[in-house]
């Protein structure tokens, strides 16, 4: 049991925008519904300027597909629901047709954690078009936000190099899943831990915490404050010293770490949570060095991310430990992945690929049509361009374009296809790899390709000529839906 | 049953930050967890320079706070924890005393869906200091968002005049509870409805859609989408006219519209995704109104938010309904509210008030120590001014500034007294009110203070004096701290 299953007890049916029951309603009263169709999930724009994303949520996107059912109580609300006349928006037959509905289509994902690049699927599925359809909110809620927040941990676990960046964006989340699949998603993308305990029970997550300002506050003294903290926990020690002078509150931590060494303890470390952090981390470290303490280690947790992160290490700030709360769990300042959720084949009458694409005065919204893959070409096992092509066409033509250049290859040179079976005919391809595993998987994907700014990741020549005779068509509808020359 | 039983079956006792519980750990072994403590939850700043914010989270912090127990799985997990040393972090007595931990306390909070200001408390806690300091993290997760969305939703509606505001924002929430909660804040903000059907389900939310790009891709040609889709949901067409073609979808819609007329039924309405909304939405409206379609409605959403939506009125673009997504349900540009909860007073070993400051550079920051209250008064029924001051302390000034103003007031004179029972002695001090009049309370909150960018929210005069006495305490630790003069 998974994400869902241990937070909810269940793949809710009705995480839905309603328009997606209505379609679905609509293609079962037309006769439509079971025409196999190809969707694929990705994004047109990677967030943060950076390049690419961490994919995220595979795992809980599975889960959400493999279970879902509508139950009873889904049925009896459905059934409530009013179209503008007054009456039933749904036939009841409809509704019995809902309720035994399942999952029986394919879905291939990329492994949880690998880098993707804009217009590259992140999950494509195969299934009927009513049952296609209908998981397009969900898997977008699903997928979206733990992807935004993987890549944004990412960068910022990359400015602190091999110090341990932590998760501490509770209270700022939307609501406890929020809370707690963000956790979920900033472990993947390289924090070291969480202070959320929640998802420290859920999911293996390190929790770490000492103590808040109210700590202090609640004593008439911080040395008391201080000293009763290790008396508690005396192998749990990292003094919050900013409650009123920032100074003297390092001083007052060097006062309680003497009497914990005495005590044959060591102080963990100091945290500071306000003001200049470059200024205050070097007196801190003289401080703590000048009294003894080298070994203690100076936190820091105000308003922090990668910008910040990386101007003070190139100040030299002597920080080690970074605490990253609200512009870690809210992805600021892109606050959203700009994924979606696009038709790109249906089987036509006699069975073939059909294929469809959305129309755009943007060029960047303009979706490709067909099956896609990507490969992934390797040299001495490491990543030398990825190629977005139409899995179902015979015809591909292994070259494409990346801004001045073009790249050709051939097939069968050192590659992965991204896509890996997922779901199929319903049910889970296989166990979801354990989160250690999709951590590291996505701490090697990062670092491979953040050095990497000009990497190519190009479309395939002969999938944006089928895409550019699409639009040719659509646009003066002069023949018929384009059909792939030939068939996988 | 309210949010987190529908929704999760609990209320979590581990949604919090591990320091809660090492500072909960440390209060227990010290002997200091029983004495009675305030703590205030206010933000600092309103967020998207509105002035003030709609309360919003109350119903959901008083369920989570009124079920908190500790189950035995998560003391289970607690035991598994460890300290830097490798040992047990917390004592086994420590967590048999969790076991039965209940919350025995008080809290008094706003009406959900009031406007509160900088610093006026939305919540007050007084209760032990363990318990009260326990709540922390699920509190401020519990209120900031729906507060920041439910503000965000406000100003959106007030943009929109009479109109309809419907929330979209699902696929860009923060998972499950992140779509269903800002469905519910939205709603009481002002959206007439969402898309998100478990919020529908839920909490009897108005829930609408019709159909998306998929459905016209899924078929040959977009008039036979339209057709296909009027078939089966004749009294629900609101035609998506953007696919391919905007001015082809509006004549498309024509088409299908006078098809529908032929059946008896009555075309509802177009919406437009894409493309200049001002100059589409005034074409269509003629292309429409030509055709003989005055009544068909012009909806509208792409990227909308109280800017865009505010520059269409403006621009005098005829749409009347307008679907809200990313920028509702991550409150963009401000994606958090910087809610925080703090420590203002704690008994003395006399079982006096001890006030109690956060001290900081940034005067912002500066906390306020005392039992607040905030008094708003009233003229002819309309709030004249709002009064934070210390309802333990007798002296209250009934005074203060705002800035270059002074206003003093009799502390008779007609008000309301913005903090009111909610949970007293662990026990919710009465049922929370219908969703339906929480959101009528907000609309009329809004309205009122939209209009008064000058309003006070004044910080009573006796509150600042104990707050610099305190503040100089604190910097010269000249005596001890102040005690209020008198105690209520």
């Amino acid at each position: 049991m998974s994400f869902l299953g241990q937070l909810y007890g269940r793949a809710p049916a009705l995480l839905t925008d309603l328009y997606q029951l209505t379609m679905a309603y609509a293609h079962w009263h037309y006769g439509s519904g079971e025409r196999e169709a190809v969707f694929h999930l990705f994004f047109r724009e990677a967030p943060f300027n950076n390049g690419f994303a961490i994919a995220c949520g595979i795992e809980t996107a599975v889960e959400y597909v493999t279970r879902l059912s509508f139950s009873d109580a889904d049925i009896d609300y459905l059934s409530t629901l009013k179209d503008n006349a007054g009456d039933a928006l749904f036939e009841a037959d409809f509704l019995a047709y809902l309720r035994d509905l399942r999952f029986t289509g394919d879905i291939d994902a990329v492994p949880e954690g690998t880098a993707v690049f804009a217009h590259q699927p992140m999950l494509r599925v195969r299934a009927p078009i009513i049952q296609a359809q209908l998981l397009e909110s969900a898997l977008l809620n699903i997928m979206n936000f733990p992807t935004l927040v993987a890549t944004k941990a990412a960068r910022i676990a990359h400015a602190a190099g091999d110090d341990p960046v932590l998760d501490f964006g509770l209270r700022k989340a939307q609501g406890i899943d929020g809370g707690v699949s963000a956790a979920r998603a900033a472990y993947i993308g390289g924090c070291a831990g969480t202070s959320n305990v929640l998802a420290g029970q859920l999911f293996g997550i390190p929790v770490s915490g000492t103590h808040a300002h109210g700590w202090v506050m609640a004593f008439d003294d911080e040395i008391d404050a201080f000293d009763a903290y290790a008396a508690a926990l005396p192998d749990n020690c990292i003094f919050l010293v900013d409650t009123y002078d920032t100074l003297e509150g390092i001083d007052n931590a060097i006062r309680a770490g003497h009497r914990l060494r005495e005590r044959g303890h060591e102080m963990a470390g100091i945290r500071l949570d306000s003001g200049d952090l470059s200024e205050l981390s070097k007196t801190a470290r003289r401080m703590l060095d000048a009294a003894g303490f080298p070994e203690a280690k100076i936190a820091a947790s105000s308003s922090l991310d990668e910008k910040v992160v990386a101007e003070l290490k190139r100040e030299g700030a002597p920080i080690v430990l970074w605490g990253v709360g609200t512009r870690l769990t809210t992805a600021q300042p892109d606050a959203a992945l700009d994924g979606v959720y696009k038709l790109a084949a249906i089987r036509n009458d006699a069975g073939q690929w059909s294929y469809r694409m959305k129309l755009s005065d943007t060029p960047g919204k303009l979706t490709r049509p067909g099956v896609h893959q990507v490969r992934r070409f390797l040299e001495d096992g490491l990543p030398v361009a990825d190629l977005l092509f139409d899995a179902a066409a015979a015809n591909t033509a292994w070259a494409g374009t990346h801004g001045e250049h073009c790249h050709a290859f051939e097939p069968d040179a050192p590659h992965i296809d991204l896509l890996v079976p997922a779901v199929r005919a319903g049910a889970p391809a296989g166990a979801a790899p354990p989160l250690a595993d999709v951590r590291a998987h996505a701490r090697e994907q990062f670092a491979c390709f953040a050095a990497r700014s000009d990497y190519p990741a190009l479309i395939d020549r002969y999938l944006e000529e089928s895409t550019h005779a699409l639009r040719d068509w659509l646009a003066h509808r002069g023949e018929r839906a384009v059909e792939p020359a030939n068939e996988a």
